[in-house]
């Protein structure tokens, strides 16, 4: 069987501050990987030749021949023309009609195929991690946004237009707090890693006792910072925490209420850092806000992969087309 | 071709207050019907031996022989298990696990098929109705209570525990009104007639100038009751249908996000009284509220078949299993 040993593929996660290429198997190994900056503001073009930079990159620490990669997987910020491989816009990134397969092929000179990083990330899930067996999956994916994906009898869920699972956007309350989107009251106002620490940063400026800025007062709060001032029960990042995981719940309980999904994974920065402690405040407000049936041997779960759901389901999505 | 005269199935609508029958060719032409009461606090098995006596003389209204009858579909109140096409239990007809593809069998001598009404109703609108030819539909259907139906990729879903559609449950706001179901702020709780009642009711007793009550103090409002007073701008009425429509298009918002499906269809007694009145309101709600990708060219229609949607999809599911 020299075959398993000759065949192999790239997945690529390329994300707004990184890019993460990786040589993978037909069995989801990893070999080889690379890592590099986005640099988003220097343009498309040279974001592409970043990409195959780290592709090639990742092959050459594989010790894998580049004439031994049969193809390239993507996973992209959306929302993208799939059947064009491009990204329409993205907010992450700041390019609008981004013909991003095209030009990576021609620099790779292999086939390349292009999803949403949230559908790539959960296919790597479903096939590797957290929902394996499973035939329909929901997953949400926290982070300075909220994505997320869906899986309906094994396949990923694309819709109409090819921009199904916005799940960060299923609106929990109408008169609610001014979402990035333009509406009111989405998920990802209540639950995102933005939305955290607007709650944080309200309750300090309102006078609530916090360590958590001590250092940082300006930027991003880190996710293990956050963790820390968790654990040190911190008067301001518990309640905010605790909010996000809560919100995700009520969306998960809509969730089990219309897809009926067997397993759910959580994945994202946020739950990276905070793992259980997020994820079972979640399923607990979950639980009690849907239907008993539809609950019932549901698992609700961190994702499993962490930081390579990405580049693994890339793969997936790459061998789905190679074979 | 002697075989589409010969051959038909029977479609069954079974209701809280009514059993609705009909004789269906392939094409889906109603031949002859019957309707007769439930009469669900008689008993499972006089409700039983009434959709049996329903079917037979809807035969006989058609002048079909019954040996040309091949199988009887049904619409049922769920939640159903659907392998045993039983009755798990359901509010309106206060039985619990009731055998009824067992029963309705045994008395009809022919092959009897059960899925939950609103599924089958959106089955009916998808193969007849105002979702022909799409491959990925959501249903509403807006009632006493709220039920969905969701069909992707041309088959309905069904989900891990037979429970997916219950789209009334979705939450729109966690510290919103009390749901039948034990929770808040469900759909069903800002939308459906009893919402829209509860709505009028409590205006009226605040002091709200209105005439739909005249006549009625008591019970239920009418649909065509509803729909006089919004015509004459009541001023009870028309903010609470004005609501109902509203928060059922936040849902949809939600649902165009979350699957970007080509059709929606919302169909029930609701929406068959106040027609595109209703429906407009709800499209507009919903379109402003969703991402841009996600409404493009999608169709957000009122149900086409009325009454019939629910015998009709009983016909296509009966088909489906007989072919």
């Amino acid at each position: 069987m020299g075959k398993d040993k000759k065949d192999f593929v790239i997945g690529i996660d390329l994300g707004g501050t990184k890019i993460y290429a990786a040589v993978i198997d037909r069995k989801g190994k990893i070999l080889g990987s690379e890592r590099k900056k986005t640099k988003a503001e220097l343009g498309f073009h040279t974001t592409v030749a970043r990409m195959a930079v780290c592709a090639q990159a990742a092959a050459t620490a594989a010790g894998i021949p580049w004439e031994a990669i049969r193809g390239i997987g993507v996973g992209s910020p959306g929302p993208l023309d799939l059947k064009q491989g491009m990204i329409i816009e993205t907010p992450n990134l700041a390019w609008r009609e981004a013909p991003l397969r095209k030009e990576l092929k021609k620099l790779l000179k292999k086939p390349v195929y292009v999803d949403n990083d949230c559908n790539v990330g959960l296919l790597g899930e479903y096939t590797y991690g957290a929902a394996q067996g499973a035939r329909d999956v929901v997953g949400f994916f926290i982070g300075t946004g909220i994505g997320g994906g869906i899986i309906i009898g094994g396949k990923l869920l694309h819709g109409f237009n090819e921009n199904a699972g916005e799940l960060g956007h299923v609106i929990l309350d109408p008169q609610g707090p001014a979402c990035g989107c333009g509406n009111k009251g989405c998920l990802e106002a209540f639950a995102s890693r933005t939305a955290i620490e607007r709650t944080i940063r309200a309750a300090i400026d309102a006078g609530t006792p916090s360590a958590v800025l001590e250092g940082a007062e300006t930027g991003p709060i880190r996710s293990r910072r956050l963790l820390e001032a968790y654990m040190a029960n911190d008067a301001a990042v518990v309640p905010a925490i605790n909010r996000s995981a809560e919100y995700l719940g009520y969306a998960t309980a809509g969730m089990l209420n219309i897809f009926n999904p067997e397993v759910v994974v959580i994945g994202g920065g946020v739950v990276e850092a905070l793992g259980d402690l997020y994820v079972d405040r979640a399923r607990e407000t979950a639980v009690k806000n849907c239907f008993k049936i539809a609950s019932r041997n549901v698992r609700i779960t961190p994702a499993a992969l962490k930081d390579d759901s990405g580049v693994l389901g890339a793969a997936v999505l790459a061998w789905s087309h190679l074979r």
